[in-house]
């Protein structure tokens, strides 16, 4: 039997918490079979499709995980959020908007045809394709690696360590991304792009690659979720207003087509990643009676196993079913 | 010179709000001079494009209002945050999204071309008049007036008070809703009404002219941001999953085409009517310092001057100002 | 064993031709089971579906007919080549291609969708319903009759009787017709008619509800095929930049989606329409070395199954396989 | 004063025809200053925009030519209609078009959205770059020369000479042309192509850069017209079903977006290149009775000033005055 939903009579321990979520990771194991992994690329393929993870880290600390926990993994679209909000960071929330909207788009993720069809000025939202290639064309650099610095010392800022690109999945995606190049070459001829296409695609291709663990998603969700701000020693990582944008997308356009759904149905800005990665947070709420402690966190979860829409099938099930039990919704 | 926002030296006394918001709707002001009041239909043409007005009410019982407070006008679209809530009400959450979707469209409120371009077996969210008149079909009952009574006593319960149709707004409405017929036609052609079309129509167009004042929209904004219920009894008025609901499609979808960028940059739930009326909220948050005793709040807004989106030209500034200053935003 | 197609030594006989039709009617009546008659309203259901009939009529005189020829039926969407033609008699040209375009739409026949796509001033060409609509506004007249009785006189100067109405059916498409009243409201909303929606309407309705038989579908292709002269008396009937105009509009937009492939594979002008008629004609070539005395024709084909296209099923493929052996094409 | 339309009292000699059309390129000269020379590539924005020439062939040997003749061009677009009715002659019609649709799109030349919006299973038609490109997937070779031999055999068929690519334009095109490469990356994803990407390409600008002349495109025009028969030896150089087929996709596409308006108003099947080039012909018809000796022919014009379309501004009115008073059109 799993565990029923927290209640004013249920004493929140952290054993609590960890028994809980051990459950509901078991529980919705089932559900990977269902899905398929990646298989655009043969390194995305080697996945183990019957992987489940879960990591929650809260601001005040408390660290809970379950599951799948240490597989490393490309952190793929996930990336679209930091390299939007190092694009903000460098260049300015004005300069970065004036080339990139914030509408959702109601289509699908990697769509030429919005595009074309209101002969818009810029790309619908960074979260996009069209929309995080043009971010990456925005990064200072003369080269993908001056280009992605930044973005990796703001990982080193949040996690304590730089992570690495894997070279193996950039070459394949290098390789392999024909729709990326055919939105690149649109982009480029809409003259979109304020870098050189093939850098900018590079740049692209390597930021998806960088190689992460699960524990991060939750560490850089919980950095989001307290406004940017590194909430054991106060020095702000990420400008709050600029925190806020990226969080703001994150409900309206983070999950593919299913954005719309997720923010009806769970309530909490996330973004997801074809290696089945979804990072994900809960902003410090007044009215969280039954989760006092948690007092606002970060959630990494892990399951390459996809839905149609590019979703970690479990992950998403999994997600959803803590965050509406444990009342996480910001609405 | 105006109120700058509040810091940790402000004294927030109730006196120090007032006079903050009366220097700002005096600020904005000159904005609606820049827009249009909304001219399909003669009664609306009346309204004086130069008032604005706005007024808060705090979970916790804090009145604040200032500007043009005691014009009454009808509440047009946003009716359909009620409407659908009603619907949900009567006839539960999933046999109502079964027929309608919660995705934002990324085009204008009053869009065929999305239903017909991709198919869709529903329209895309309640929000946007296909979505609005196909709720009206859902309502219970054989007559227009049977029909919305639910709705007339939802408001009784959160206002004290039952409102009025406003006879002469509701015959125009029927008179000229050319557009709206056109999408009815679509509707049913594509089977999608649950109730005869001119009825459906009938209840649309009279659940638009519902007649309501500034203080009403700050009321029923803060009964949603607390979940449904009525502060001062704890009295359920709506099931909090349904308030819950009907505030996430408030962000992802209740701004016309201005949706995703009121999502960016003021954060909180909002939906506007072409009379210039907008209802918005901010949900209880713990880590608002600056004003504390809010503690959560309705906020309705007034200025029939409208921009090209069909949103209070000066009032969604006005709103945007307030919102950032005190830091509203739900993310 | 059904007869091949002419060649040099082919004896090119009345009875020739006469024998060859009748084979290929025989041969193409199997399809009919294979569509199904149109059935959005009653009139048109009660249609024999496996009707399959075909008249010819020669500028020269000649005239072959086999198969089902003396069944009335409604003229339906073929009326759109003439109140075209009548509205250009009327008003001009120039007065009527500024108000409906002449670019095929590569849409279904009722798409709403293409008008808003690309924010047009004008409906894509006269052949689909919303510019046939918009025709039918265009016309003089305060009633629908006054607004038809040139199209009456028109169809009279050509088949020698004036055609009437089928009440039935008109009653019937008043009634039922959806999509249609969707449309009208639509190019209302866009400012596009004429003459006030109910009567541009009835007018519509009426127009489609003209009863006529195949041997007057034969004779009026025989006339447009002509350039509008009537052959006997030389007598102009149509004005022959306006025949021009609504040939060149079959070709390129007059059997529905499947209007490309008949241009490629036929290479005739036609029209179809939902009560399983099909309206085509040769003009006068050089070259047809195999039926010089045919010298021009019309050709009336009935045949009330319909494939996915709403076009007769056994009908064009009949039509397709004369044409092609026949050697008709205008290429 | 310029020459009239002929009528039944002049006397046709070729001296009229040569005065009549001499004058009537003097008088659409004027309209070359109002467009501008294609510009994305160097070497055809160095065309002089004020040349304007006419090149007309009949079937039965008459030549009539006046204004700038002796410029040679490349090919551009117009190879469109070559490299697919070669595609036809090496694979057979029913291969070609079980992979490019027949259909007229009402889009741009170069547009991606039309593929995506019906989730196509193929490109439109074969004179759009996406049908084009894929074309030119189909013809056989390792090499882009291996794949263009047999169409520069074609030409040498029908001209006397093989023409040669030019190598600077070829280059250009190599290197400059995104919109392409965004085309050919699409094609690629949606697994259209049958040969690989670049060979595609390479294919495709190489067969734009075939280098022509006026009368080139007028002997081109007349073997169309003539069925692809060669009218002095009799011999078939493209088979009468191709040639059919290609000159129907001519009515219906050959003009980009204004295919449909030339159909309507001039009439006859035609295709436009950007370096300024249409080929354009008229098939025999029987009853041309002011131009009985021309017994169809072949229409090459040059003009490098383009109008918003992409087709010459002065050579498609030249083009449309002629073909009107002449009586061209083929319906």
């Amino acid at each position: 039997m799993v565990q029923g939903a927290p209640n004013k009579n249920t004493e929140l321990t952290e054993d609590w918490l960890q028994n809980y979520v051990d459950d509901w990771v078991r529980f919705y194991l089932r559900h990977t079979e269902n899905g398929e992994v990646a298989s655009y690329i043969p390194e995305l393929q080697r996945a183990n499709k019957l992987d489940l993870g879960i990591s929650i880290v809260g601001i005040n600390g408390v660290k809970i995980k379950s599951g799948t926990v240490d597989v490393p993994f490309t952190i793929q679209s996930i990336s679209k959020v930091f390299t939007f909000i190092t694009a903000c960071m460098e260049r300015g929330i004005s300069y970065v908007l004036d080339r990139i909207d914030v509408e959702p788009t109601g289509e699908a993720f990697n769509s030429i045809m919005h595009l074309e069809m209101r002969q818009v000025k810029k790309p619908f939202n960074p979260y996009v394709n069209a929309g995080a290639i043009t971010v990456a064309s925005l990064l200072e650099g003369k080269t993908s690696d001056e280009k992605l610095n930044p973005l990796l010392n703001l990982f080193g800022r949040m996690l304590g360590y730089r992570p690495k690109i894997n070279e193996e999945v950039y070459r394949s995606e290098c390789d392999t991304s024909i729709r990326n190049r055919a939105i690149g070459y649109y982009l480029l001829e809409m003259d979109f792009l304020e870098s050189e296409l093939e850098l900018t695609l590079d740049t692209y291709f390597k930021q998806c690659s960088i190689e992460i663990q699960l524990d991060d998603l939750a560490v850089m969700g919980m950095v989001l979720a307290n406004d940017g701000e590194d909430p054991k020693t106060g020095t702000e990582i990420i400008p709050r207003q600029i925190a806020r944008l990226a969080k703001s997308l994150m409900l309206t356009c983070g999950m593919y087509d299913a954005s719309g759904k997720f923010a009806a149905y769970v309530g909490i800005p996330a973004k997801s990643g074809v290696s089945g990665g979804i990072i994900a947070l809960a902003p410090p709420r007044i009215r969280n009676e039954y989760l006092p402690f948690l007092d606002g966190c970060g959630i990494g979860v892990y399951g390459p196993a996809l839905d149609k829409q590019g979703n970690s099938i479990a992950g998403i099930r999994l997600l959803r079913h803590i965050a509406t039990q444990w009342d996480l919704s910001i609405f």
